[in-house]
């Protein structure tokens, strides 16, 4: 997409390059930046943007790039963008920076910055902590309206947002809330304590990152005030930070699910090195817990193997356990969501374990007949596979029908127990199901069998 | 969270339940709503709300609670709750609703309602068109900023953000953007035209709700405006709604790879009938597919269960197809997630196929050097299986770094595919993948232990 420009970058014209720059958004900018190939353009480019745009590109580029930049700008030039990052960005930015360039950064900014990441940088990762910024507006509530607009004038510029406002007392203690809707369709000189909500939400430093978002989502804000132990108002996280929490949430959630450890970074950032260590550890589980379902093939098919069923139970296993890990695997997604989104919780246990009986019935007959006629049709007229009867196809068949069924009800209920046990559901649930599944599936298949075939 | 009230909802203290319900959150009242069993108990409790509490508390209640309430209120306070709502709440509540009660609510409403109502449901769901309002404040390329303080005073009750608001020319066609902090740092005489940024960022009606979610997470914005063909400014979207499109295709995302159809509502919501229809066609899909599997199988199996290594082959069947399957599942749900976040683009199918066959062979040599120990030590020392020699254990695990490599390139390379035909990766890839990893892990499985031990 900015093919053009990468071109009259290459060809040095960077004239022409500093006047498409300026007409462009800085998250633009910053995206054309990190198509960049050579280091030393990427610099070029940079310092081609006047200071303040290029302190804002400079908190929309990726980290990556961010440290190559770093490495190469006067300490001068450090100090300039940091100033005027907002803290919340610096403070990305920095959890990112290998050691050395942290040190370089807190050298080259002043020190009530300095204070000020130092202090972010203390809280832990996901909480409301690390995503809120300090830059907001507070007014006190005999404030008049003509007296906010004031305040709004002359610090309006250095805060994230003024479309909320929130009101504290002497000690700094959360009293209430205020749009700038409810100020501007106020009189002059309405005091803000009478305009104000006093009914506030807040939330706690402490509080994850996952609760905060929830309670965007209930109230549809565009901010959130975080308070500290006291309720002194230390921070606010405004809906930007949110979306990206929900995206990210969402993204750990399938990587888990697939028995991944969720990566840092993008997949094409990711080293193939970090990728085997994200993904070795279920495969690893599954591979020794494969030993259960080697031991129950191993211990039934001497008996199996012989007759003229042999050939067909064989056959028929990986269908068995496919669609037993399948059906388990729908429920589980489903419920894991669920939790996730808040729409389940361990209290609703029997509600899902009774709706999940009646699916897993409904599935259960439909597939097990049309399992039945497969077998008798596909494998026994058409490919003439020997052992096909009417009673090894009823009896593959139900042994079909059971499996359904408890792979449901355990697909169902694992995830609410870890939720019970405040796991993550998404983490313990996936291995455990997978495989008590294969050895559930797979007993239930040798047992029928040998009761009816043999 | 709410057992008292609903204690005293039950023993009809009417009294302090209003006083209760006054000092809520209106989406806490519909929560409360959504939890009280009796419909008559709603209907008393909705009915205790103030006129314009009330109609507020509506468009966040759950459609099914909504529609109990519109077929016990009367034509006027239906009329009275549509006129108060926003459009696009309106039209999502009118979207859930039976054809009678979406006659009679229309019946109901004044003729420019009806007219905006019936417009908005003209658009295709999960479009911009579908999401957006037209409540919103647009100027004047000439108005000065006390004209429009003035604006705001007069529409700010009515609209749905004075955050953003949008300057449009005499045919309403889009010019550029202002937020009230421009307005409100800027002087009283100075001209809007003068202080906006006409380099505005917009979406058409038809554009899909997905990539307007992208537009708001590339520009961190509040509000995106929506044009029609004529960039004739038509409505806006806001990040509230935004919020939630994010987390539905995530859940759509979820439950496409765990082979299953998206619901519409909630899953405790959801009918076992629905969530039958759901979720068969896949399993279906695979049942029919293992008749491949089950083909394989039954052609080698005469081969494969004489001599000494029958038993052993069979047992440690479900493990090569079952790692198969994890390996590249793991593989499919990074890049179909790196796909719909837009981090992957098929003309990164060469890096990605080459990242994932280096993480492949770093996989399958740890893994397969694991399984070999593992045959030779559990299987044969210690459980005794027949036919563990170094060389059956080296010939599984060869076939297990074999079958590791190629469903890590299977996973990767199909949703790739699908988006390049413009097909939805979650989709078409899962059933695909599954299917062509088991036939693919048999038939390596199958030949190399033909070919060595036999």
């Amino acid at each position: 997409m900015y093919e053009e420009l990468l071109e009259m970058i290459e060809n040095k014209k960077y004239k022409s390059v500093k006047e498409s720059l300026l007409e462009m958004h800085v998250q633009d900018i910053a995206d054309l930046l990190e198509q960049i190939e050579s280091p030393s353009d990427i610099i070029k480019v940079f310092r081609l943007l006047p200071k303040d745009i290029g302190a804002e590109v400079f908190s929309y580029i990726e980290s990556d790039i961010q440290e190559k930049l770093v490495t190469a700008l006067s300490d001068k030039e450090i100090s300039y963008i940091i100033e005027e990052m907002y803290i919340d960005d610096a403070v990305d930015f920095m959890e990112e920076m290998p050691g050395n360039v942290v040190e370089r950064v807190l050298r080259a900014s002043n020190k009530e910055t300095r204070l000020m990441i130092n202090k972010y940088l203390g809280y832990q990762e996901d909480t409301a902590g690390s995503i809120m910024t300090p830059e907001f507006i507070d007014l006190k509530e005999n404030t008049t309206v003509s007296t906010c607009l004031k305040r709004i004038k002359r610090l309006g510029e250095n805060v994230e947002t003024i479309n909320v406002m929130y009101i504290t007392d002497q000690a700094r203690v959360l009293k209430g809330v205020v749009t700038i809707r409810d100020i501007l369709l106020a009189e002059e000189d309405a005091k803000i304590g009478d305009i104000m909500d006093d009914n506030v939400i807040y939330a706690e430093t402490s509080t994850d990152q996952e609760e905060i978002a929830r309670i965007f989502k209930q109230y549809d804000f565009i901010a959130l005030p975080i308070v500290d132990k006291e309720k002194r108002l230390v921070g606010i996280v405004t809906v930007d930070d949110i979306v990206n929490v929900i995206e990210e949430e969402a993204t750990e959630d399938i990587a888990l699910m697939a028995g991944a450890t969720p990566s840092e970074k993008p997949y094409l950032k990711t080293s193939s090195f970090r990728l085997w260590i994200n993904r070795i550890p279920w495969l690893i589980f599954l591979l020794l817990s494969a030993t259960f379902t080697g031991l129950i093939i191993s211990k039934n098919e001497s008996v199996l193997s012989t007759g003229i069923y042999g050939i067909l139970l064989t056959a028929c296993m990986p269908m068995i356990m496919g669609t037993g890990g399948n059906a388990g695997g729908q429920a589980s997604a489903t419920i894991i969501r669920g939790i996730a989104l808040n729409e389940i919780e361990f209290k609703d246990s029997l509600k899902v374990m009774w709706k999940e009986l009646k699916v897993s019935l409904l599935i259960g007959v439909s597939l097990s007949v049309l399992c039945f006629g497969k077998i008798m049709l596909l494998d026994g007229l058409l490919f003439k596979t020997e052992g096909v009867t009417a009673v090894s196809s009823l009896v593959i068949s139900i042994s079909m029908l059971v499996t359904i069924v408890i792979s449901k009800l355990v697909g169902c209920m694992l995830p609410l127990l870890a939720k019970k046990c405040h796991l993550d559901p998404a983490v313990v649930a996936n291995p455990f199901i997978t495989t008590i599944i294969d050895i559930l599936s797979l007993l239930i298949y040798c047992n029928l069998a040998i009761a009816f075939l043999f």
